[in-house]
């Protein structure tokens, strides 16, 4: 089992950079309410879904016309690939480390590498979704947030809607 | 105190972005030897150094004219910045969620945001050196290596050095 850290990091890196959902084997509750606050408090919608089987997703994904990106250290570097990602519509993102078995390698249409080598399943989304979007994704708004930040050289500066 | 798994990832982020070093407050053993056994098997040069006063690194990094970018959601955001930050031949770059007192905003030369939106540290490294090196960290060779992968379109194919 992966630690909840980690589960968090992967849930949050995917909202900030535009995602629309995540789906996981099994969503402690802990995570859902951190996940809902975040939410509630900085907008946008994002949703965290539940499915004991892995295989399911990907079949499923597939099935509604989606390219199926596995985030892996074996892959094809993500710089050789990037163009023909690029002109994809919708994905779904593969983020496994040691509990996905073999058999994703021959399901995915692409077995990618963030690097050959050991590092962060979260950075290696952070930087696929980056690199999809080319960047767009940073300037992203997100609608109907409580809490805005105000970017300042020095300091904090924090917006409350009333 | 961040968790242990984080701070593992920042530390091979760091190296598989092609960082030359971390700096810590405190370097557990386990994670020295974890760090040791990567440097041993994937190869490259990558120090972890022990100093228990950020203000003398960051104090330290200044004088050896290295522009010290702080890495925080309250910053300005990375892509109005980075032309002037790639211009930059050495960078000290600060990850230090809560624990970072409110200091560091003023001697920061760049507090910088990946995002306004609340993530996670490791993607903020990771899309930061990313974003520096314009990529080219991917393609970043590590020397005498005893492991090394064979990218494929599927599988696994990984080298021995003798």
């Amino acid at each position: 089992m992966r630690d909840d850290r980690t589960i968090t990091h992967l849930c949050l890196v995917s909202r900030a950079l535009g995602a629309e959902a995540i789906v996981m084997e099994e969503v402690e509750k802990e995570l859902r309410d951190t996940m809902s606050d975040v939410c509630r408090s900085w907008g946008g919608e994002f949703e965290i879904l539940e499915e004991p089987s892995w295989k399911k997703v990907v079949m499923a994904a597939k099935k509604e016309g989606r390219a199926v990106v596995h985030l892996t250290m074996y892959g094809i570097p993500l710089q050789d690939r990037l163009n023909k990602m690029r002109s994809l519509d919708r994905l779904l993102v593969v983020v496994g480390g040691p509990k996905v078995p073999g058999e994703i390698y021959g399901l995915a249409d692409f077995n990618i590498a963030i690097t050959n080598q050991p590092h962060s399943e979260v950075a290696a989304l952070a930087i696929l979704l980056h690199e999809l979007q080319e960047g767009k994704e940073l300037k992203r708004k997100f609608r109907e947030s409580r809490i805005k930040i105000i970017p300042q050289n020095s300091g904090k500066k924090v917006e409350l809607a009333h």
